[in-house]
């Protein structure tokens, strides 16, 4: 477009805080824009890099984040470079950034919309089916060698029937929905409001919706609100026979009080990519036999990850640009 | 019905020769058949058991069976107990079964039907999932305490726009197929013959379907025609990112063939519910990462089982009444 230095104001300058990229990315993000100052490639501390970058001819107007990098962004770090106006997640949940506090200081948000939602639901369906029909467990069987001198495995339990109550029916709750309707569940749904656009049963308690149901999907976002919106109450309607799947953010359930129910078999399984202090799982967890475990891997494919490219800088072009972002995240709608 | 002891012609004896089956199925037997000669009940050697069933003053004229019991339904076993006229199986394959020489002895076959059908596709889309997402190895992962130590996992590989390959598209096929459909994959398929019934794209040849697909789903019954049809072309034809999904029998994929086009990286991966000699595993699988093993569990939950109870008996009482059963087996339609 220009050529020579454009002036510092119109300057497409990215701030990268991004650890989990290829390297086409930043090789992408460097093509597209005037400077990328890339943080993991400093390999400076981050106060010291974030310094650097506000003091810099051309201060970075926008930076890209992601959840599990260094830094919360909050007022300290919006203070450390007052330059940004604009931040793209390349998660879908923004729980690490202080949306309140970029909306005061009209920095504009985006994430990373519907680029993972579909990865997340089948990560989702495969840990329900994974719990029911016990195929870690089995196949630790198997690997141990046991099957010749134990014989029959235990039966598992199907999954066509299941009433599954889903937590957040957004992008990939409704998703979720979709594929577990064709599999032969019965779907039930909370979010703060009911959606006019599917028929599955609401209900205005998670307490209520655990109660009705056979297995408990988190899908919500992480905030305020749902911190812990599986607690032990949750758990105790959700039953023995109950089955939790946790594919949004560790945090929205009570860890501590799951382990217990678990433990004493006041539930029955868990499918859980998330938990509360990644990459900490609590100890007791790891020798269960009727949890199966991720490493917050739900979101994350190759094919999503070049998507994941392509919509981010899309969003950037947008604000450096002046339109509006495609995938805007308000503080009132997460 | 009938009191007293009725003729040795009409009475309803069962021989019972299977083992995985609950209590509640053995007493519900009971209940319902003049007497029931239980071979694990009995603790006798299988050849002084069928011995004794055939001198009985009331010999057995329906047998109960399951391939993973004791004996091959062949001539000899049909020369032990000459009184049999009906075989009823607990599993939907009956490779173990002679068709050719129950037909030739006017002895009736029935199976399992669709009572595991959807338990099966069930299976076959958690394993396959499993092995693109690389769930059962990320949870190793997380379970022998790595994530802290090494970080991020590699990423796994997207369902959506895959196009899988059905061999086989009878009852569990098709099940699989509108699974998968509803996950966003593309199903081809190879049978006997077309069905007019479905859309998905036919290919008459094996290689070509394994040529055209991202994965191999294997679904179809063991006989002369299908033992390792998936062979070493077939294998070399799916291709390195390609994966192999087999909850039909062990021998319908060269086990061999697979295991070195596992080992060399010729194919990506495999989910594999059954073995060519079971329970025993081919001991290089059992530490690959890129292959999900269970131990033959993909037909059954505990919920079906209560249906293959109803079944089986409804099956045995057709017979006993003279009615045809509800799901024969004839040997040119396995």
């Amino acid at each position: 477009m220009a050529s020579g230095d454009p002036p510092a104001s119109s300057a497409k300058v990215l701030l990268l805080l991004v650890r989990r990229t290829d390297a086409s990315f930043r090789a992408a993000l460097r093509r597209r824009f005037d400077a990328v100052l890339d943080f993991y490639a400093s390999g400076e501390p981050l106060p010291a890099f974030l310094a650097a970058a506000a003091s810099a001819p051309r201060p970075p107007r926008a930076a890209v984040v992601v959840g599990a990098g260094p830094a919360r962004v909050d007022a300290a770090f919006l203070d450390a470079v007052p330059s940004l106006r604009c931040l793209v997640s390349l998660a879908a949940g923004v729980d690490f950034i202080d949306l309140d506090e970029c909306a005061r200081r009209g920095v504009a948000v985006a994430n990373s919309g519907r680029v993972f939602s579909p990865d997340v639901a089948d990560h989702a369906v495969a840990m329900l089916i994974d719990v029911l029909r016990r195929v870690s467990a089995a196949q630790r069987f198997v690997r141990s060698g046991l099957w010749p001198v134990h014989g029959d495995y235990p039966l598992g339990s199907k999954l066509g029937g299941r009433r599954v109550g889903i937590i957040g029916l957004g992008n990939i709750g409704s998703l979720i929905a979709k594929r577990l309707e064709a599999l032969g569940c019965v779907v039930y749904y909370n979010s703060r409001t009911p959606k006019d656009s599917v028929s599955y049963r609401y209900f205005p308690s998670v307490r209520d919706l655990a109660a009705a149901s056979n297995v408990l999907v988190v899908a919500c976002s992480l905030n305020k609100a749902t911190r812990h919106i599986v607690s032990k109450d949750v758990l105790e309607a959700l039953g023995k026979d109950g089955i939790i799947i946790n594919i949004s953010r560790g945090a929205n359930v009570d860890e501590a009080e799951l382990a217990g129910a678990l433990r004493e078999r006041r539930i029955a399984g868990a499918g859980l990519d998330v938990f509360e202090n990644e990459p900490g799982v609590p100890a007791e967890l790891l020798s269960m036999d009727n949890v199966v475990m991720t490493p917050h891997v739900a979101v994350f494919t190759s094919e999503s990850m070049s998507d994941l490219r392509d919509h981010t800088i899309a969003n950037l072009e947008a604000f450096f640009s002046g339109k509006p972002l495609l995938t805007p995240v308000h503080p009132e709608t997460v």
